[in-house]
């Protein structure tokens, strides 16, 4: 079945193209700046051919639309009609207590999510217009949903409630929801199969690095606790956002007279790395380069690094011990200073990373700890479409049933 | 020599008189309702006599002469005269990044301890009323200032630095600081001695347990990390504050129309152990007597214990490994269920409470560990108060010599 895997943002719309059951990636590509004067939409195919568009896109609507047309020309000669799409696929960010797993969008679903947004307003209704758009283009073509959250359902409330009086997650439903959800659940099924541990009691923790950063801690497939919190801003230090830091803090700002937006563009925008660097950059990349000349850019790693290495540490305290540690997303895939230093000192809880496996095990399935570490340690790319493609073609299957 | 040991706070004063030369307690008390239409002094002795008085105090100077009076009465038979008193010691919230050892205070010292109030404007006003008065009573006594951030100086940049744009420490001092210090240290001392560790290399951590809590881990008697902040709203779960907590929620709640004051309000007072049950109690051991008919009280008490034990794990991992774990404070040398429960699991770190310790070791310093136990875990009853007073002692004699 060919899916078309789709995550909508504001301006942009990240899709694959994928057939599942060879799990081929037919084609890829990005669509830029809807709404924007300049519009533009980009495809790679896996036959080597590359079409590029530039002209407006008015809207979500427009812009899959032309995708669509892109998809099925015989110049990227990747699809002979839309009738050669069986399902849509959905990255979904927010999907509440609701749903803890994957589904198929039908009216009652789109309601939903719409409600969702007051969790997820700069998120959900992106992903609502992707949705709202195929179902014009394509309404007999079976839409699936996937939730960021879903896999983070599993926490026990002990993990998720915040000490906070009890009516706000009565009345507001605030808790910890966590992110990354997709990503968490592929390379910790990875993982866990690289380590000989299917279907085996294990502890997983998976710690997803790129320009957002998550971690979770996973016991025998079920997550028990993650970084993120009630929005992606919570736990571990990102690009520009800061992780944890004293909830106190916005009222100082305030109370100085920094605007309420200037504070909250603050800390989503000119923290993390690149507020920590002194605005080095928000790339831990760049950082790694300038190491060596910039303090502040050290420093910045540091912090990135320190701050992992005590969630680990945490991690290990909830699960009761550790069987294998997970590296993933840009930073954890190639940053392999990065996994060095956070894995630095942690013999004593049976971290051992191999100096030089660390080095080769770049974007790639890689073990990288030693064989004498009581932990193992992997790289593993993450390939979140690939499991949204799993989980459509699974749900529409069951349809025909 | 004797000395008058005083927590001066918005409208109580917390004081000790104690002789230094045996370390003994001559008399101590409280001072409440400080400027409000009810005032009260009472003063319990060693030597068993118990003085009381009703009537209002219209400030700190007022309280404090007051109190003096009763400290020299025949009634209460501790002092012959003011001339006994050699020397008073303060507790001081906040010493920014000025003071890392406790000082003498002179007219400069106030100063910087009065610019610091910008840190700690609920605390370093009050400390100072109380500094001002004793200047003013007993012109010619030695005062000496003991900061409860002091301790915690030692922390290294990666450790106190928030990931937020550099310049928020530079204009700001926006950082990091812990409070407990004192607390910390002490207790910190008598376990590394009760462990046989004094002089010895030794990886600590200390979890202060009261209507406040924080934790510190502690390498060679030098503090590397602690869960309070930039104030004392971060880190662990507390009476009723919340500990760490995602920080876009104070914006979530503003976006809703909740006024700036009272989420301030939530945080501070609405939080924590009381939040969390529901409004059952911020009182530890109402909570544990309500937890089996209660379900949110046992929530409370298990979120509580649950994040203290995710800090222990994290300050694990910052250690490199860990010789002594110390409880204190109301909370950590009375509450065995809350000890038992936060060391629940950690054997694979290496702590084994033993259960029949643990019932026993409560109000007194105590081993609360299994003898196979790889690290050793402590009740320590803290004593702040022995600790201002010896360092006021130490700063005074080197004055004279």
């Amino acid at each position: 079945m060919n899916i078309l895997v789709l995550n909508s943002g504001s301006s942009s719309i990240k899709f694959q193209l994928r057939e599942t059951a060879r799990e081929q990636v037919l084609c890829k590509g990005l669509i830029e700046r809807i709404g924007e004067p300049k519009g533009a939409i980009s495809i790679t195919a896996s036959n080597g051919r590359k079409v590029e568009r530039n002209h407006p896109l008015s809207n979500h609507a427009e812009a899959l639309e032309k995708l669509i047309q892109l998809l099925v020309s015989p110049e990227l000669g990747v699809l002979k009609s839309l009738a050669d799409i069986g399902a849509v696929g959905h990255r979904v960010v927010h999907g509440g207590e609701d749903y803890s797993g994957s589904i198929l969008i039908n009216d009652a679903a789109i309601k939903r999510i719409d409600e969702l947004s007051e969790l997820a307003p700069l998120h959900n209704p992106p992903n609502l217009k992707g949705i709202q758009a195929c179902k014009n283009l394509m309404p007999s073509v079976p839409q699936v949903g996937v939730f960021d959250t879903a896999f983070h359902q599993t926490m026990d409330p002990v993990a998720y409630m915040y000490p906070l009086p009890r009516e706000l997650y009565e009345k507001h439903k605030i808790r910890r929801y966590g992110f990354h959800g997709t990503s968490h659940r592929y390379v910790h099924g990875r993982a866990r199969a690289l380590a000989g541990l299917e279907n085996k009691p294990c502890r997983i923790i998976t710690a997803h690095l790129g320009n957002g950063c998550s971690a979770a801690a996973i016991r025998d497939g079920k997550v028990v606790d993650t970084t993120m919190g009630f929005t992606p801003l919570e736990g571990l230090v990102m690009g520009t956002r800061p992780g944890d830091i004293d909830a106190s803090l916005p009222f100082y700002l305030l109370d100085r007279g920094m605007p309420e937006k200037e504070i909250i563009t603050l800390l989503q925008k000119k923290s993390g790395l690149l507020g920590t660097s002194g605005g080095v950059s928000n790339d831990m990349r760049v950082l790694l380069r300038e190491s060596a000349s910039k303090p502040l850019a050290k420093l910045a790693v540091d912090v990135f690094c320190y701050r992992l290495k005590k969630y680990i540490g945490s991690y290990i305290a909830a699960l009761g011990g550790l069987d294998v540690l997970v590296f993933t997303g840009g930073i954890g895939e190639n940053a392999t200073p990065v996994r060095a230093k956070t894995c630095e000192g942690l013999d004593a809880l049976g971290i051992e990373l191999d100096p030089k496996r660390n080095e080769e095990g770049v974007r790639k399935e890689a073990l990288i700890s030693k064989d004498s570490s009581r932990i193992k340690v992997f790289c593993v790319p993450t390939d979140e479409e690939l499991v949204i493609a799993q989980e459509t073609r699974h749900i529409v299957e069951n349809l025909k049933n």
